[in-house]
Parts: C-alpha cells; structure tokens; sequence
C-alpha cells in the first residue's frame, strides 16, 4: 500500500545503516582490537557518532552485536564436537574449527575472550565454554585417543600460536593456520611420545590479536 | 698517571651512555617494533636527541648495535647445529634455542627478518641463515629423522606460531615456547603420520612481534 512506502523505505535504510556499522565495527576490531574508540568506528562507517550510539548505546553492545553470528557458530561447533560420537573426531573438528575462525575473523577471538566491562552476555557464555572445552578434553582423553598430559591450557596455546601464525601470514592466513593445526593434532594423539615440559597455565583472556 | 684520568672518565661516561642507549632501545624496540621513533629511544635512555646521533648516525646502525650479540648467539647455534652428529638432535636443539631467544629477547626477531633501509650487514647473515636453514632441514631429513614433508617454510611457520604463544604468555613466555615447541618437534619426526595440508610459503620477514 502506497502509505506504507516511506515508513519501508525508513526501515531498509535504518537496516543498512545498522549493517554498515557492524561491519565497519568488525574491520575496526580486526585492525585495532576492540578498543578502538567508537567515533573511529562511525568515521569508518560513514555515520555520525550520535547516529552510532542511538543504535549501539555502549560498546559492549556493538561489540556483542557485531560477532553475534561468529559466536553462535562457534558454541554450536563446541556443542556439535561434544555429541560426535568419535570423541577424537569432534576434538580434532573443533580444534579446526575454531582456528580456522580465528584465522578468518580476526578480532573476534579477542571480543570473546576479552572482558569487556558491563558485558555480562559473554561472560556466562565464556564459562560454558571453558567446561565444554574441560568436557571435549575429558572425552577425548577417556577414549585414549588423546595424550593423558593434554591439559586444557593447551588449547589456549594453540589459539595463541595460531594467532601469532595467521597473523604473520597476511592473505594465506587459513593456509598456515590449517598446516600448523595439522602438526600440531599429530602430536597430540596419544601414543608412544616423549614426555614433554610442565604445562603453562594460561587464561582464555590471554588470548588477542596482536 | 693523573694527567690521563679526564679522558679515562670521559670515555667511560661515554662507554655507559651508549650501554644506556643501547638498553633503551633493545626495550623499545621490544615494547614497539623498530620502527619506534629516535626521539622515544632517546628520552628512554634519558640522552638528548643530538647525543643520540652522534653515536648512532642512522637507525640501522643503531638497530644492528642493538642485537649484535643476539645476532651471533643465533648464527653461532646455526653453525653448531649444523656440525652436529646427530642431524635431527641438531634440528631439535636450533629450533628451541632460536624460539626461546624469541621468547626472551622481543624485537629481535623483527629486527633481524625485517628489511631496515641500508642494513646491509643483515642482509648478507640472512642469506647465510636462509642458506643454513635449508640445509639443516636437508641433513635431518636425509638422516631419516624428519619427516620428508617438512619445509623450509615450516620453520617460519613455527617461528610466528611461537611469536603468538610467547606474545600472549606474558611473564610465562619461556615455558609456553617450550612446551609448544616440545609439541611442534613430535610431530616433525619422521614415522607413520597423516598427509599435511599444503605447505605455506612463507618468507623470514613475515616474522616480527605483534
């Protein structure tokens, strides 16, 4: 209906404006980590700072906004590797996975990890993930297909090596990512292997782009 | 002879400012990469800027007087590793020394890989590590010790993975590059394993610190 066209035209224009701003905010995040200043944000954008923060009251909530999607698919990847009924299978997937995000989404890793301030969402999801990574070890590990010294900071390690890897590698970052991830799945099945150096006790909020 | 003892002074005030110098911009090139401006090293090694220059004309001097020791360090453990008896023993031993120095000694990496304008002493030491590097890989895996699929490219690939593990490890960065190291070196060792994902190409001055 004729009357109804400008308020449509409103609302497709508010959408991509909001798309706009999650993207700029995600390449924003990728180059500068998530504390880049909001206004750099709205430059990048093409919106004016108060435009951003009608949409986006707090950067806790553009950061939360912008990798919405990115999280859902990583605890769903969590959550996918727990019920594989290979327990190795799904740790190997998950470790893949998470990675190879990582590699392609850069600034990501940091929004989740990172504590944010007033940002309670991530928070309760950061503690399922940390006992889903406890839970994924723990299978994998009772099946005796992974090393009984895997310890779950060792997963950290991997995101942090695998950081620094990608990082380093520009454009063929999925590329290293995959073949460092390969390596390092090797080594850590189990079987005859040399005993290796105390573990590093390392928090998931080490982990950033650098 | 109490006729020489103002120069004695002299020089040694002159030998501990250049110490000084030498200390503060090993920190900031640390802290920031190389590309961190004269001036900051300066007011670090609380000299002025005219003072600064004169011991050092160029940032490239400065830069190669700042890790020379490291530099030798280095090239000598690639010299060593490459008369060791044991090809794959060698391998092992350059490959955690070099990490851990990375771990130890940020900036110096960079510093070494990266191309500073008229730096041509490290250029030549490049060439002769690139040459060094793909021999050592030849000894090891001719010796049966390494597996065939591992490239040159592979030892920049841990090098990065390191520089992440190490970067995000803070005051533990020692332990991580080791332990990580211990992981990567089990799985390089020849014997039943997995194809790889393609190797990466990857050159020595993609390595800097993040």
């Amino acid at each position: 209906m004729p009357a109804q066209l400008p308020q449509k035209a409103l609302r497709a224009d508010a959408r991509e404006n909001r798309d706009r701003i999650l993207k700029a905010a995600r390449e924003a995040y990728a180059l500068h980590g998530i504390d880049v200043p909001m206004a750099t944000i709205a430059r990048r954008a093409g919106v004016g700072v108060a435009t951003l923060y009608r949409r986006f009251p707090t950067r806790a909530a553009l950061v939360t906004e912008s990798f919405a999607e990115q999280l859902e698919h990583c605890v769903a990847a969590l959550f996918e590797a727990l019920e594989d009924p290979d327990p190795w299978h799904g740790f190997c997937v998950f470790i893949e996975q998470i990675c190879l995000t990582q590699a392609t989404e850069r600034g990501f890793t940091q929004a989740f990890f990172s504590q944010v301030p007033d940002h309670v969402e991530y928070t309760a999801q950061r503690t399922r993930a940390e006992e889903g990574l406890a839970l994924l070890v723990r299978r994998a590990q009772d099946s005796g297909q992974l090393r009984q010294d895997f310890g779950v900071d060792d997963i950290v390690l991997v995101m942090l090596a695998n950081c620094g890897a990608t990082a380093g590698a520009g454009e063929q970052a999925a590329a290293a990512s995959r073949r460092l991830v390969a390596y390092l799945l090797q080594s850590f099945r189990a079987g005859p292997a040399a005993p290796l150096p105390s573990p590093v006790r390392l928090d998931l909020d080490r982990i950033h782009p650098h």
